[in-house]
């Protein structure tokens, strides 16, 4: 079964938002056995809309489209659905209760406006929106099903989840997909691939193997597809295990998880807990563990010691390192991580110290210099290392480099 | 002029990763006068990449391709395109050069997959790549222009700054395209358009009005396109400054940037300062602050305290504060943003504590209980709010929600 997704809005094409919504709708389908064939974002233009429509529709056989539902004259894609159709609109009673209740609950007068937003296409079924006024339109056309949602991400969520999902699932039958991956730090690609050479040769046609790398990270993707669930599972497992058996450390998890996340799990399996001091990061790596869910039985918390006063009220960095070293040195670095091993009271630390950019570089210390330092009891690890020039990429770099470090002091053990 | 950007690679289908290149790139062609009519993410598949290649030439001038250029077996552009333009290949001397100096710069043997490198198709044009080994690749054909990247970020953004948009210039005439940005926080979208509906109406065809809405902000972006740079720019500040009459104090900001950075903007021509307190958003605030060039002139940092004990040691909340109200009260906030704005020295502080999610909620303060506190010198103000049972949008709102409330106490002043 093939799905592909359209949204709609000037928005993505002039680069001021980054699709999310898409990557996560794909993750959806896909653990529901849809794969997808096509992601298309497209302008806010009515026959641009319904020539990616007629695209779609030739490749497969379901249409996911997002966006332009709004109240706003810039929102044309309901208009646009009923030319594409050839149907008129309905007023719709269910939508008019929801948008009667949003603004009762909000306590806001409703606009003619809004009101309009329970005006929907006739031969649509309409799908409730818990979060907004707009609501979402399934069509059934010539076995084809076309569902229209709004681009607010976190009513198209509720409605993937609550509504389209399930209606899927009793409207088609089917096949299996299942993924496995398995995350590898510290190796390149073109390495792990000499290295699985002979494995990789001889996967059979319905496994496929893909190479995800990404700063210092390379994850490992099996894909396989069939129609016998148990064995296509034992199949992704058998192969998996080879994987895992030939590149040995190289691999910090067999999941599709985050390398803070494969950290955080080793530590609760050992009862140990992390906590961070950051300074050129910002509060990057902490944000990195707290996004996960469960993160407080491991991550106790830490300092964001952009200035020197910091550094030393918080994490007791001597005056006098700051002063004859500079905030951006090994020692610097060395006390910052034992600092907060020590009044955090964690098992582990990783401290970092470094120029972002794209201000502060000096001859000695250009922009993208950067000490990182993890320290468990008794250990402590300082590196010193050379990014770039750019500020974002120096921030995920370090806090990634940081992990591995921190990954690999936790695997040695 | 109209370009469209193919990103090829099955892991933006399954969602394993989000699309960031092709945002990115929308920025920059925007800006150079380039609009994106069309983006397409497809899998690795000879068929499926040609017949995108034949849609996108139908509709555009320029076709950016990403991905797929990697040395594994799962990377098929290169070959693909070869067929597109029906051409053999060849190896190209500086392509090669530059993977030898790549292998050379990290001391690892040359594996024949990683020569295979600088083979290219033999029409092309060879884009050096500063970063990694893949070359782009450059094509004309019948007044058209491809250019072929690698997916890999930081490899593909020093491609287009460097080669891809100076060649674009030189080949090109490129009419203008301006957009101004109004940042709103605090309004919902159709009350906005109510109040500026005779403004919007009377729009020239050559200015559109978009609005995007995202968690408690909208954005008011005007676009105008044209010959007459000048002109056009007078066109685009004479209808912003309507707006911004029109709206007042909700604009946070008169430019496309984040409300974080419209808040440090205003702290630092005041000379003012700000630190914050997170527990729930675990150091997301701090990352918002920080991934801004420059935030050090206004941010100071604060602490991450996930734990009771880090309340306690770096923010001076009482003992008997958390074991009579808990962590997520009015009075542990009221706490920890008062005692952030002592201990870490700054003009302004904020503080949010909250069940985050999934787990920890209580029949009292279930999954999206946050308490948020911001203060000045001689004044605190805390709310608590009710947000959803999603922990990566409880993060979010509360981080937009805090700093919405950080902007509200400058603003008043």
């Amino acid at each position: 079964m093939l799905a592909e997704i359209i949204t709609i809005g000037d928005e993505i094409l002039i680069g001021q938002i980054v699709d999310t919504n898409s990557a996560w709708m794909a993750q959806q389908l896909n653990a529901a056995g849809i794969r997808i064939k096509q992601i298309s974002s497209i302008s806010d233009d009515k026959e641009h809309i319904l020539k990616a429509l007629a695209e779609a529709k030739q490749r497969a056989d379901i249409i996911l489209i997002t966006g332009g539902l709004g109240p706003t004259k810039d929102d044309i894609t309901k208009k646009t659905l009923t030319e594409y159709f050839n149907v008129g609109f309905v007023e719709n009673e269910e939508a008019l209760e929801n948008v009667k209740r949003i603004f009762a609950k909000y306590n806001r007068p409703l606009l003619e406006v809004n009101r309009q937003q329970a005006q929907v296409p006739a031969n649509c079924e309409v799908l409730n929106n818990q979060n907004g006024t707009a609501p979402g339109m399934w069509f059934n056309q010539e076995g084809k099903v076309y569902v229209s949602m709004p681009g607010v991400p976190h009513e198209m969520m509720y409605m993937v989840e609550q509504q389209v999902l399930p209606k899927l699932k009793a409207t088609f039958k089917l096949p299996f997909i299942i993924h496995k991956t398995l995350l590898t730090v510290g190796e390149g690609e073109s390495f792990l691939a000499e290295r699985i050479a002979d494995i990789e040769d001889a996967l059979p046609a319905h496994i496929k193997l893909a190479y995800l790398p990404k700063l210092g990270q390379v994850r490992l993707r099996l894909s396989g597809y069939g129609d016998n669930e148990a064995a296509l599972q034992q199949d992704i497992d058998n192969y998996a295990a080879l994987l895992t058996d030939r590149l040995g450390k190289v691999i910090a998890a067999e999941d599709d998880i985050a390398l803070e996340k494969a950290i955080m799990n080793k530590l609760e399996e050992r009862g140990q807990t992390v906590s961070v001091a950051e300074s050129c990061t910002g509060g990057y790596i902490a944000h990195l563990f707290t996004q996960h869910a469960g993160s407080s039985a491991t991550f106790l918390g830490g300092a964001v010691s952009y200035s020197y006063e910091l550094k030393e009220s918080i994490l007791g960095v001597k005056n006098e390192t700051l002063w004859q070293h500079g905030a951006v040195s090994e020692e610097t670095a060395t006390e910052m991580v034992e600092g907060a091993l020590l009044n955090f009271k964690s098992d582990y630390a990783i401290a970092v110290t470094g120029i972002a950019g794209p201000g502060g570089g000096t001859d000695d210390k250009p922009v993208g210099t950067i000490w990182i330092g993890v320290a468990g009891k008794g250990k402590t690890l300082v590196k010193k290392f050379t990014f770039g020039n750019k500020r974002k990429q120096n921030i995920e770099r370090t806090a990634i480099t940081a992990l591995g470090m921190l990954n690999t002091l936790l695997t040695r053990e």
